[in-house]
């Protein structure tokens, strides 16, 4: 079973609200990670190994807003692989709120080696990890 | 003189950095947002004022990152007025460090009016807000 | 049932960690209040109603940090209230990830009356509140 | 000249506000930790060498909260090392918003040595490091 989408619930919390009593434009954006990070979680992997054998930067994101969040409200981020190529991923986020529509944002990160004391190098994906994400057996 | 731009001079906090040892991408938008408040004040003006009567949430956001930051780096932040429209107004940034450019965006605003206990109200910017963006007299 | 004990399981996100490669220290603050949070609406309440008719600023807080915490591993806060006096709530905290011990820590509040315009006006806890925070009935 | 305090003035930023209006408490953490790296920097030192050589994980932290900062609050972190022991630092901090009292804290930070894939091991904290702080020639 392939696990290139996930869904993850999630509750607003304090800290996340602003003076305009609502959520930070910012804190999407974490959002949108988050179930990024729970898709490679669903899949029997992690985007950060305790190693730092790998990583994968951001290249751009975007998101636009439809409705605010406000304080403990509860809310779905689904995420979706939309393009697994060779060395980039490219996610699409629909944040929503019951039936309600909150935001759409993407996210194209870069598969990277970290070398101590230098720039990262960019990488192909291994191999191994597009397996997973695809859900070979 | 227009306040249509604005340089925004920043150091990179300890708590802005994630466990890749860069600075986490989500606030590279509270950057660009730091500089746009900058601008307003520089016009005079105050993004929100304390008697709540305006606000400027989100329509949309974008970045596209160029290269990382680091912890303590002095880095410029370059936020210009694209297009001032009668309900919103259109930012473009560039992140800078040094002669590395480390950034790009754009943030799209929409004026509302708060109402308590209801959505806000959609509403065309005060004309005494325009005069002080443009300059004017 | 008193509503005086309550236990959060959460996440570490990637954002939570800093260059050291661990969760920021400032974070552990969030972590107790969001089991504070949880306590709360356990109890069918919420700490911060949409009217904004009461709050609950920070009186004080302490934190010992026993452990760090790393990305993705699952921990526990277990709140519980230790003083429910008329105008303030003493909170103690203990975070735990499996059998190790993570941090301790305090937090005291107290209860305001915000005012538009003006400094929030200290106030006794609502009954209501008192009521179902002990759980009567 | 001894470095052993330092004074750093701080404009309040729109996401470090909540939905009550004022900073979120967790906040004035990051605050006090911002003048202690201040108080390196001027000394000649920086808390996170790029190669990780050492590292200065809290041990513990208090702060007491006196007034509520709001957004674009100017105000100032005086920070002073209380005592520098031999493998810890204290310090003592008093947040200022002209002449109002806002918050005082303090932070107990321990000294390590980051060891790769184990636990950093506690240290005594480098001559060199001691030297700068007292401002020794």
């Amino acid at each position: 079973m392939p696990y290139l989408e996930h869904r993850l619930t999630r509750r607003v919390l304090f800290y996340e609200t602003d003076l305009a009593g609502i959520v930070h434009f910012s804190c999407y954006l974490r959002y949108m990670e988050e179930a990024e990070h729970a898709l490679w979680r669903a899949a029997g992997l992690t985007i950060a190994p305790p190693d730092h054998s790998i990583g994968f930067p951001r290249v751009s994101v975007t998101c636009e807003y439809a409705a605010p969040l406000y304080f403990e409200d509860e809310f779905e981020v689904h995420v979706r692989i939309d393009k697994l190529g060779p060395r980039t991923i490219h996610y699409a986020h629909v944040l929503t709120r019951g039936t309600t529509k909150v935001a759409t944002g993407t996210i194209i990160t870069a598969c990277v080696i970290p070398a101590p004391g230098q720039r990262p190098r960019a990488s192909e994906i291994p191999p191994a990890i597009v397996a997973r994400l695809r859900g070979d057996n």
